[in-house]
This record gives structure tokens, sequence and C-alpha cells, in this order.
């Protein structure tokens, strides 16, 4: 059977996509697309083999995964797709109502740890990624993908708060919002498909990374985004998981735990690529 | 946004994937796979712009739809991957209780017309996909796609019913399983995408058709079965909507009328690739 692999259906991964059909690797990979929460839940109810999962959310379910490595979804700064859209500025958001994405389990954690920096302890629920219906029912609302990236570059309206920035200013970290996990089992089972959907994606992402210009003027033809915007959002992304990122998500998950929202930070096991595997 | 393209994920449709992978499609169209079923339901409910969709069912919601042309399921005698699995045979099923397949439409129909020949008349009911589970509550059971492949080509302990086979063993008609239809606002009003995703299939079939000895050694790859069983199999399977193929299905509609499994007859109202579009 062909592997089973998550793919986030956010334009933070078109690269990879973009990649991955110059590449032909559809036809050697069962693609299945979601949003993060979709997607988390089928990797961990064992549906995917291989996908990316919200950080907080690998975890959160550690014991059964091990992270793939090289690739995450990252930023140093600026994120520009992960935003609080808010009628007030964050100083006059204490005590407000704020919806959640439910598209979404990384972001909240960091809002939270964000507010919490500014001692800002508003009230949460979660909501279907529809702002206008958020906003009918909240004064702020956390937004993340194409959705988020729209107001990001086009809501003059409101107050617009880009997390990965926020983040940076307190922190000075960056930060990882998703990694890549496999299944434990199949990680242990199925070395060889590991190691050669890592080679698909590896292959896909040097592609794209030498293509970004290409990919953006592709983008603009079905998004809509202007080839540009595109560009500067690909940039102010990260898809690598050095040692800077890997720093920075054990800084994370460290808040995380201070505000319980983890009960035990795990270390980062990564898949052995360079092991022997037998073929 | 791009074109919504449902995708019936069976072997039968692997040459138009290949074909699409090849040609770097899956960049331009958003690729949704199912079941016939999953597909029918998508398409007739708006989800999907262009879908395949049970001949049966376009009949029954012809005046939604529009013919997409040139594109079907079809087989002129043997079809190898819609049968009936039977502890029986045919003369001996009368009477007995039949499963019948949850992802098809278009052959519970086909099997009640060939029963309904030899004046058989079983009781009938819809279960999933799971020959075993079927058959401890039944006598026989109507199968659809791989699985029903799989029995084609190795159920030995049992009689195997090809109902392409029997079909036209009876009226010497071809039979169409599925055409492709777009939803008729999408094909009024995306006249242009309408002729581009025509453009891209067949760009894709011509190429798989040219390379249906390269596909089947792939298919090998990851599915149990060998090269040759895929070569054979996709020589029984028809694409094409030829005037023979047409005539076949309205054959099909009349007969189906017959036995109120229709209430109308609807002509075969094709989207006209070839009318005046402006780009």
């Amino acid at each position: 059977m062909k592997p089973r692999v998550g793919h986030i259906q956010f334009l933070n991964c078109l690269p990879l996509y973009y990649g991955l059909v110059k590449s032909h690797a559809l036809l050697d990979i069962e693609l299945i697309k979601g949003n993060p929460t979709e997607l988390n839940n089928l990797l961990i109810n064992g549906k995917l083999d291989i996908s990316p999962i919200s950080s907080i959310e690998y975890a959160r379910n550690y014991k059964s995964l091990m992270l793939f490595p090289d690739f995450t979804v990252s930023s140093d700064k600026e994120v520009k797709s992960i935003i609080l859209l808010s009628r007030y500025p964050l100083d006059r958001l204490p005590g407000k109502k704020i919806a959640l994405t439910s598209t979404s389990a990384t972001s909240h954690v960091l809002l939270k740890l964000i507010f919490n920096a500014y001692n800002i302890k508003p009230e949460y629920f979660v909501a279907p990624p529809e702002p206008e219906k958020m906003l009918s029912e909240s004064d702020a609302c956390l937004l993340i993908g194409d959705v988020a990236l729209k107001y990001y570059l086009n809501g003059k309206s409101m107050y617009v708060y880009d997390l990965g920035y926020e983040w940076n200013k307190l922190t000075g970290h960056k930060m990882v919002y998703a990694v890549w996990a496999i299944n434990k089992d199949f990680a242990i089972n199925k070395k060889e498909l590991c190691k050669y959907v890592f080679d698909l994606f590896k292959k896909s992402m040097d592609y794209s990374m030498d293509h970004l210009q290409e990919i953006s003027d592709y983008a603009e033809r079905w998004e809509p985004f202007s080839s540009n915007s595109m560009m500067e959002y690909f940039r102010s992304l990260h898809f690598g998981f050095e040692e800077e990122y890997q720093k920075g998500l054990l800084f994370f998950y460290n808040k995380a735990a201070e505000i319980g929202e983890l009960s035990y930070i795990p270390e980062l096991e990564f898949f052995d690529i360079y092991q022997d595997i037998k073929r």
C-alpha cells in the first residue's frame, strides 16, 4: 500500500505541493488534504502514516509518533498567516471574548502565552474559521492559513496582530507551528517507505526553493493574492528544522507546560534517515 | 477558484489519473477522490463542478447536469470489475438474498435487469463493500472496483459473473457505467474552465493510452495485481463515448425505465466544447 501522507491545504504548504506535483510524486504517495486539526486527528488515529501535525499536538502525542526530520512550518519573526484580528488594541482586550479558529491547535496556546505575558485574561471559545460570524460573537478572533493571510494583507479596518512577530518580540525565539511526524509503528515497520517519502519531500522542496518566483506566479493565477505578496509570504515562512528552530520549539513547550497546556515536555525524537535500511 | 473535479479512486480510473499527474494538471484542478456513490452525492449537491457520475444517476439528475463529452467508464463485453460473487449458479439464485455494494448505483440496476431477464427475483439489501461480511448475510454479493477485480482474477471457490459480459450476452449492447458530468450552473457560467479541464483530460488520457504498459508496470508496484493482468484489465475497459456507447446507454435507460428505476429517459445533453468561448 502506498504511504498515506497528510497535506495542509493552505498556501503555506504550496511550495511542498508544487514540488511534489512537478516530480510526479503523487503517483507514489496517497496524499490526503485537510486543515491542521483534521490532519492532527487523522495522524493520531492512525489513518495517516506521515503528516504535518500541530507542534503542540506532537508534544501531547509524542509516544506514538516520531519526527520526520528537516520539515516544519516555522517563522523567524513575522508569519503573516497566524493572526489575531481585533476590534481593539491588545491593551484594551482584557476580559473580552476571543474566538479561536477550530482549524488550529498550536496557535491557541501561542495566543494564550502572548496574552499571559501582557496579563490579558479574556474568555475563549472555539469556532469555525469564518471571521464575520466569529466577530459577531466576540471582540477578536484568532485565524490561521489563507483566510488569515487575506486579513493580514488587506485588513485595514481592524487591528491585526501577527503572532509570529509578537512571539519573537516577547521572547527572541523562532517559532515552529507544525512539524511532520511519522506514526511510530510505521516508522519501525516501514523504514524503507519513510526514507522513500523523505527523499521525495527533499527533492520536491529543493525544487520549490529554487522556483519560488514561478510558484508565486502560479499562485496568483488561482488565488486572491498577487505574485509579489505570495513571494514575500513564502520568504517570511521557514520550512527547515535547524537547531535554532528546535531550541525555539522546546522553549515554547516549556512555556506551554507552565500554563498547563502540556503535562510533559518530550525530547525531539527524530526518525533516523541515515540508518542502514534494507531494501 | 480552481475547478473542483471528482475522481473515482479505483484502478479503472488510474489511466486518467496517471496522465493528470504526468502533465502536472493537479496544479490546476482541485481533485477530490471518492467511490462512485460519494462522488454522485458531491456532484448532485454542488460540491463538485465536474465529476464522474454513475450513468443511472446522471439520468435521474439530468436537469441540473450537462455531459462532459468523450469520457466514460464503459465496456464492450467483459468489464472485470463489476461482478456478482455467488455461492450458487445463477439458475439456483431465485428467492435468495443478494447484498449490493453501497459504493455503486448503475450496477444495482444492471443486476436487477439481468436477474429480470432470467426471471430471478431475489431479495436485495445494500451493504458496505466487504465481501466476507456481505456473504455472511446473503447468498451472493454485487461488488465493483478493485475488490471486484480481485475476486474476478483470483476467486476460484465461488461463482463469478461479470455483469458487462452478461449484459452484452443478453442484449448485444455495450454498457456505460459512469459518465462525466458538469454542474449546469458551472457549465453555463464557467465555460472557459470547462474547456480547460476538458483539454487537460484529453491530453492526459491521450498520454495514458500511449503508455498503458508503463501504467500497468507502475500499478504492479503498489497494487496486488500483476502488470499483465492490469494491462488486460485496461484493455477490457473503454473510456470513450462514441455513438455505439451512447446507443447502449439509451438502451439501458429504456430498460431501467421499464422496471421503474427511471421515471424519465433524458436526452444526452453534452457541453459543447467547440462553442465560441471568450477568454
